[in-house]
């Protein structure tokens, strides 16, 4: 027998995952590399950090999807080169250092968010693109209220109770939504010295709209819906300054900034590609985008190298950055290394089916469109609902997650409020107030 | 209407949870204090530790719990100090600091484990007292067979493939009972550069037979059970030594030491009741076992103070350290206070009443006594399996419980294997190897 063609797929993500089951086949020799042992299912990530979902139900771990894909190898470790000429990838486990050869590479290592250029405010508005951050932002959310709970002026209180999430893309927007519910509704008589609703929910957005990838009566929609439940939607606003109290908004559209006090904020906005693209670029002066996507050719691969296909967030391509542009694309490249193992002609150009586009509100209200149809309200809800179970990987965590959503959405508990108290360290309890008395009032 | 009477109630585990709901009473104006916001159900955090069970379900929400008691006011918060003379518990969250007066104080803080004089093992062999605890072991476990899987040199390979469990009271057994099930069944093709059943689990022990308060036979039992699943027990075996890559084990009835290279080091011995009760004894000369548990009087209460009951892990009695002694004189004090309160006469002595031992040693396997009865396996199991249900403080975490059992012992699946990357930072891949080429290997 010939030897195997060896593929290294880097990331376990929606692409790299994808790219990995497609490659089950017995000529082929995978490896597939990523710096968790898990897939993150990340639209489901805001659940996490809301108390909705344990950390467990998103994240399978990647051996125990591809266990019975033999020809498969996965390990944990970060890349920390690739050689294209020698065709190596280098990747490092704590102070073990590796090399992989390939005869054909996948990268699907996906993006993290953009600060535009201002990377200091991710101390104290943390992004939300792995199960630590949601986790420190469960912390910091509950935490929140624990606090407000010790604090008897309403002014010192208020901070506390005022979450900023910034980006009204579907995250954003699913984080805003959610926010308001647990205050609204699942916090309900949990507390003693104040009224959980009496929290605020401030999306800052720098687009004139919500949700701009979809359409503008569904972005309307969406907007008015927001509105109802009591987020407070800023429009045409954009962060200039972020500290420990608070974020500072400017207009894009007029002058003058405004101040607001919140001690939670959580960063949804922009999307920034994989340091491993500028790495790729360079060697290839591949030209990258403002994201830093690579422009690969229409066949996902990277110029001069038809053996290397980047896929999903990574990509410059006209598609969006999306789950099911990684999926496809992940499945795309991977269909094409086999192709080329077995001398097969390859497809020249990666065609993205859109499936359609689905965001929630809150609970039994979300938009859809899927080509020309437009859903709001319940129906797009329920589609959301089983959209998200079809797409989660393994049955019983849709069992689990049904659970949950039961739960959460028919009753109102949040299951999963406990987050380890490091994750939660970023937000200390900070203002050194010798708070007066607040039991000797209760108790007289 | 008459002042109400302001009890404090220090803890939220078994005895304080217990003490606040009996004091459910609108003559009575009780606040909670606790570090954290959950009660914790930690017989089963063994379990967090090893993938079968989140956090959240053994953790709910205390102030969820204690909802619908208007008169009960839950906050997050460090007990500091506790003034006798002037009756005031002044306890701190972050910077803020504060003050409760009390007319009644219950103090159940419970207990963390002993390392008997030696508190730097604890950096090595964490122990499982609280959520942290077990998503750090739950990091350091299965991030020790991620390891495992990128060293080629067996003598590398097999010190992250020995786990070594310190005390075989019901906790360690439990823990070094799922670690061979994990190694033997759940993370079955999970690898590919070794068999995940080639794990070895050393459970030491000082004294001379596993689980010691229960009756000899069932003591004989799990010792034959744990051996037939193929835990390595060590009888009459005491750690001298703890350190990042392995234990030094010494003989309590020879002499001569024994080092076994592990990585992974659980420390489930001994008890050590909370520093709180030092504060207590020095203010008033009641003497402290070896433990630091209080020599209280019959009724629970401190010696020339009746209205401060000390119960559950922190008194001296003679009592098991069970969560059955905590629940009921947890209980036994609420009613003494509420007695006390309305000038009704109080009970002399607190009285517990033995509902039995359980502990379980793998799927379908425990051993369990009430009263005289003996039962083990399958039919012990199933009783542990109703009796820990029934105990969970709340309907939804039953049924979740109740599904992640069917997944992890009628299946093989472990559906919580994430931990927080933080958690698992205290066991950082270690001995700088430059492993060459294990992937050259495979491949050609």
């Amino acid at each position: 027998m010939a030897d195997p063609h060896r593929v290294v797929v880097i990331g376990s993500g929606f692409g790299g995952l994808a790219a990995a089951r497609a490659l089950d086949h017995r000529s082929l020799s995978v490896t597939v590399i990523d710096r968790t042992a898990h897939h993150l299912f990340q639209p489901l990530l805001y659940q996490v950090a809301t108390g909705i979902l344990s950390e467990g139900e998103i994240t399978p771990p990647t051996r125990e999807i591809l266990r019975r894909q033999a020809n498969t190898h996965v390990v944990v470790g970060e890349v920390t080169d690739i050689d294209l000429d020698t065709q190596v990838v280098s990747w490092r486990n704590g102070d073990l250092t590796m090399e992989t050869p390939y005869d054909s590479l996948i990268v699907a290592a996906g993006s993290t968010h953009s600060y535009f250029g201002s990377p200091q405010f991710a101390e104290h508005a943390p992004g939300m693109k792995s199960v630590d951050d949601a986790l420190r932002i469960r912390g910091a959310v509950f935490g929140a209220f624990e606090t407000a709970e010790l604090l008897t002026d309403p002014s010192e209180r208020m901070p506390w109770l005022t979450f900023v999430v910034v980006g009204a893309g579907p995250t954003g927007v699913e984080m805003a939504g959610q926010l308001v519910e647990l205050s609204r509704r699942s916090l309900d008589r949990n507390f003693r010295t104040f009224d959980p609703a009496s929290a605020r929910v401030v999306l800052v957005e720098a687009g004139p709209q919500v949700l701009s990838t979809f359409a503008p009566a569904l972005s309307k929609r969406t907007l008015l819906d927001l509105r109802r439940l009591g987020v407070d939607v800023r429009l045409n606003s954009q962060v200039v300054d972020v500290d420990e109290f608070g974020v500072t908004v400017g207009s894009t559209t007029g002058s003058g900034t405004e101040r607001i006090e919140a001690r939670t904020k959580v960063w949804a906005a922009g999307v920034r590609a994989s340091p491993l693209g500028e790495r790729l670029s360079g060697a290839t002066d591949t030209p990258r985008n403002r994201a830093g996507q690579l422009a690969v050719l229409p066949d996902c691969s990277l110029h001069g190298h038809p053996e290397v296909f980047v896929v999903g967030d990574m990509m410059h391509l006209p598609v969006p950055a999306v789950a099911q542009v990684a999926i496809q694309s992940g499945r795309f490249a991977a269909r094409q290394v086999l192709a080329r193992s077995q001398g097969r002609p390859t497809e020249a150009t990666f065609r993205y089916r859109d499936k359609g586009n689905l965001a929630t509100i809150s609970r039994f209200r979300a938009v859809a469109s899927i080509g020309r149809l437009h859903l709001t309200g319940a129906l797009a809800w329920l589609l959301w609902l089983v959209v998200h179970l079809i797409y989660l990987v393994c049955f019983k965590n849709r069992l689990l997650v049904l659970i949950h959503w039961g739960i959460s959405f028919l009753g109102r508990g949040r299951q999963e409020r406990t987050a380890p108290q490091a994750a939660s360290t970023p937000h200390p309890i900070a203002t050194p107030v010798d708070a007066p008395s607040l039991f000797e009032r209760q108790a007289t």
